[in-house]
């Protein structure tokens, strides 16, 4: 039972051979949790469940791809790494060069970022730099560098990220057997691009014997593939998928198509209600863009989309959840009410329980 | 594959039958990293793995226990669970409670405790009330009202956390083997009792030939056990540690003794300097709090305690890594220094990385 990390369970499926040198934080092989209160909740029109991916080890799904990242750009005897980011792709990949013994450098924006976010790229060793200017810059710095110099990009312009990210998409066939519907945040949209080439690999190799339908949802305030344009200053405080113009676009249109899903956007106000209950319902804490997911597949079961879905059986919905809650604490905080104060009696803390005398064992 | 959670997977171990509700979030299971970096950095002196318990569901090995002391609860026809904690207990059961459908009250003393310690049993619904007195005070009340009312006590009072928590001594033995010796913080010492009892029993099972040496770690200026009395005013900012009069005392020293190893303490600057190491050489991050383990491990080997142990082969010791480091993330913004500014161009950053023209491809 002892989980080896994605490359070597998926090796067969990943662009390694006996000879690449395999930088692991054995991520992968998340819990996959069914969820019955919020399947109830959706009046019992799906089968739900949460495929948590906050739990690989940086607390996000970038792990995955990062993992084969790293490992290659060893392989190809790169001594250092970059990427322009603001949270969890710095952190997993300064994590996993760390790992390889690699130098790794992040590039961000000035005075775009606090500190928290990058709290865990620095405490993993990585060089930070804040540029002189915006994400875009940053980005293209990043571009240049790595075409000029033998330093290995790792944004997710590099296909290994795709490749280590599919494997939760096998996970899944793995663990439960293929959904019928796949829900899931978009925000670069590479994910669902890899999930996607995750679901047809394993059709291909008769693995599986139908594929899901892919169902994205966006922030309202970023969502260029649902409004077909280029937001130029996108807005939610789902900050993971606050993306005004997606690396993968194309990509996960086709996505789309070809599975017969959607692309839908949710408001702030439906993500955060989406988080809470997947906390309060399920005990799941999950970074709020990972509860757009969730936010998606309510509003679709409030138009009666999977009751019109549905052929003679309550379909299947497996909600990808790709980060952990304790990436954004301040969100938390600000969503929680500050404890009550009351005196150091028993009788005091059993009133405010809502309990009496007449409760006594 | 598909792990189960630690109850199914080990349910003959565990005080569960098949009428138990299961009350679970896929916790356990958690990976076992082989740290060849720290092993050379320690002189080869051991054979160093480390066991990443902050990748448990709520991100502390506090979930191992709690999905039994919660079913225990369910199937006992509880309604409520309490619990007198700061951290890492109050936000596994709420988590847990969530799970189950049940209240959770969580009693914590006034003023002592920051927002964002409580964020997680907040945002799992748990009612968190501030006590007007200290946090010997709130644990009083939670024991008076758990005897007097319906309530169950999911303090580490309560066995069943015990039971759960031994599952983590199964799964190094299932992964890995039987180590040499095995590291670990010490704070209220029922996790160190809970490890041993789960070697012993495999031991008795006839799954194992052999036991470990349990080495527990206590920070300075919170080490009664090491120092043989209470700790009126404990202090450390290893704060899942700080504590000044282990519940667990006497079975934690009967597990010292009985298994040959010992319990020492080590000061903050040594935690913290294994907490930056796990980061830097390993990429992992826990909380302070678990890298007291290493920082013994350091201590140690510095007065050659493990080539004095070897017995013609280099020792394996496993570190248990209790926490996330995402739970304490002030410690790590407080650790790192602030992003260098440079301004947007390739040249500026190619030279802050330490490379120049003559570097490129």
């Amino acid at each position: 039972m002892l989980w080896p990390g994605v490359i070597r369970h998926y090796k067969e499926f990943l662009p390694v051979t006996g000879k690449t040198p395999i930088i692991t934080l054995k991520e992968g092989n998340t819990p996959l949790i069914q969820a019955e209160k919020l399947s109830n909740y959706l009046d019992g029109t799906v089968n739900l469940y949460l495929k948590y991916e906050g739990l690989n080890p940086t607390g996000s799904f970038k792990d995955r791809g990062m993992t084969v990242a790293i490992s290659k750009a060893l392989e190809e005897g790169c001594k250092a790494v970059i990427c322009a980011s603001t949270g969890n792709t710095s952190a997993s990949a300064a994590a996993y060069a760390a790992q390889a013994g690699m130098k790794c450098v992040v590039l961000i924006p000035q005075g775009a970022i606090a500190l928290g976010k990058l709290a865990q790229a620095l405490i993993h060793g990585a060089q930070v730099l804040a540029v002189k200017g915006n994400f875009d810059q940053a980005l293209t710095l990043v571009r240049e560098i790595t075409e000029k110099y033998p330093i290995t990009l790792v944004n997710s312009l590099n296909p290994n990220r795709i490749e280590g990210q599919k494997t939760a998409a096998f996970e899944i066939c793995d663990h439960l057997e293929v959904p019928d519907f796949q829900a899931m945040p978009v925000g670069n949209a590479g994910n669902i691009t890899a999930y996607w080439k995750g679901y047809q690999e394993y059709f291909h190799k008769g693995k599986i014997r139908n594929l899901p339908k892919m169902l994205g949802f966006q922030a309202s305030g970023a969502a260029p593939i649902v409004e077909e344009k280029i937001i130029e200053n996108p807005e939610t405080m789902a900050t993971a998928i606050r993306i005004g113009n997606p690396a993968s676009w194309r990509k996960a249109e086709a996505t789309r198509d070809e599975s017969g899903g959607l692309i839908d956007k949710v408001t702030d106000e439906e993500i955060l209600e989406a988080y809470k209950l997947l906390a309060e319902f399920e005990g799941v804490f999950v970074e709020p863009a990972s509860a757009a997911s969730l936010a998606g597949v309510i509003k679709l079961q409030k138009t009666q989309f999977f009751r019109r879905a549905a052929s003679g059986r309550v379909p299947t919905v497996v909600c990808i959840l790709t980060g952990h809650g304790l990436k954004d604490p301040d969100r938390a905080i600000q969503t929680v009410k500050e404890p009550k104060l009351v005196s150091a009696r028993v009788e005091a803390v059993i009133e405010e329980i809502g309990m009496s005398n007449k409760d006594k064992r």
